[in-house]
């Protein structure tokens, strides 16, 4: 178990942990979907556009492609993802400009205050596989004031490949244990704690939608286990204190 | 000339254009060399160390080393500069109090307010060959509200090495015209400007002292001359409303 004491920074997933990428998307993709295809449900076209997600990401976890940032997997996907539901009328342009729905992701309602709580004392950063320029988008809409944006574009390799947490905490001048991630996700902390980094889990029971199975506890005893982002600046608060 | 309408993002140089490096190394100095050398005098001191400066970023420009980030630098430049001096009784951990120095740099007067206003319509982020933990300690001092670090250890390059500005533009998925580099150094902006991007020069008359010599003119006609980030922004704002 960490000392928590030692915390220096805290680095956070953001898709689905800060931001709620399945409404944004959904929103975002709905105006589309009426113009192209006005059958098809905007959720369920997060969803799959979601599913192509990983799979893209493991190419080049792998070594089977060398890194390109996650703008471009995203649109890759967005082209599958509407070959597959017979939408072909679709120009380049209204391809890019659907492609950057991951840019205008709605904060968790307890997002935005929970940070500015954390910034007073620790280092903030997203370690997300998001691209530099796309967290730039989310942070300066939504106002989440990073101190920095690390991650997948900085290390050039994607979570859950084991360098993006040990350089991240080089790039900190930190000890792993001195830095923190904060997910949703068990997978992504499990692949943190085996590099030494602390943990901490916040439960978002609806980021894959009213129906979701996954991460809805904890499956390791994290150093931390929380609610929403406010909960882990109390429960940071009272541990220093 | 740049179409000052296209510009979206502002990136600058940092050590003497956003912050005063000399007085800023000068202060914490003092008190290391009251201790350990009071005959020498903090300012010549600063100056000392700064002139190690650009050879040791040369070695790796060349490829003559693989690139290291600017606190590992600055802390072989400042052991020469000890060793120089005569000062051979500083302890390893007062060497690394005093190579935090750079951490601890003041803003300009008018950095921190200019900023924010060139913030609002503007991504902004340093383009300096400092490393992300010293921009960020830097930022989080003085209150420089960045949008992201960007610069040398992203790229893993030393400016003016040419990927720096070109790299960091296509990190910003920005065309090289849509960025411009703000530096108080002809040579920076030069280097700039042969890749194509935009460029704003600000006077620091007084970055190496009271007696300037260097840099206290514009020497090509850059897209913006002005006196202080204040002014760039007030030109900024005439440009475009």
């Amino acid at each position: 178990m960490t000392n928590r004491t030692e915390i220096k920074a805290l680095v956070f997933d953001i898709f689905g942990t800060v931001v709620d990428w399945r409404r944004g998307v959904a929103r975002e993709a709905a105006a589309f979907l009426q113009r192209h295809a006005p059958h098809l449900d905007a959720f369920e076209f997060a969803d799959a556009w979601r599913r192509e997600y990983s799979p893209a990401m493991e190419e080049i976890r792998s070594g089977r492609r060398p890194y390109v940032r996650l703008d471009v997997l995203h649109r890759e996907n967005l082209v599958k993802v509407l070959a597959r539901s017979g939408i072909a009328a679709a120009t380049d342009a209204e391809i890019d400009e659907l492609n950057l729905a991951w840019h205008r992701l709605d904060p968790w309602p307890d997002s935005v205050e929970a940070l500015n709580r954390l910034k007073r004392r620790f280092i903030i950063a997203p370690l997300s596989n998001g691209n530099i320029r796309l967290m730039v988008d989310i942070a300066r809409r939504a106002g989440l004031p990073w101190d920095a944006i690390l991650g997948a574009e900085v290390v050039r390799a994607y979570k859950p490949s084991p360098q993006v947490y040990t350089e991240t905490a080089d790039i900190l001048g930190l000890a792993p244990a001195e830095v923190c991630l904060v997910a949703a996700h068990n997978g992504d902390l499990a692949a943190a704690r085996r590099r030494g980094l602390s943990t901490a889990f916040v439960v978002r029971r609806t980021e894959h939608g009213p129906d979701q199975k996954t991460d809805l506890k904890a499956e390791q005893a994290w150093d931390f286990v929380v609610n929403d982002l406010n909960e882990l600046a109390s429960q940071l608060d009272a541990s220093i204190d």
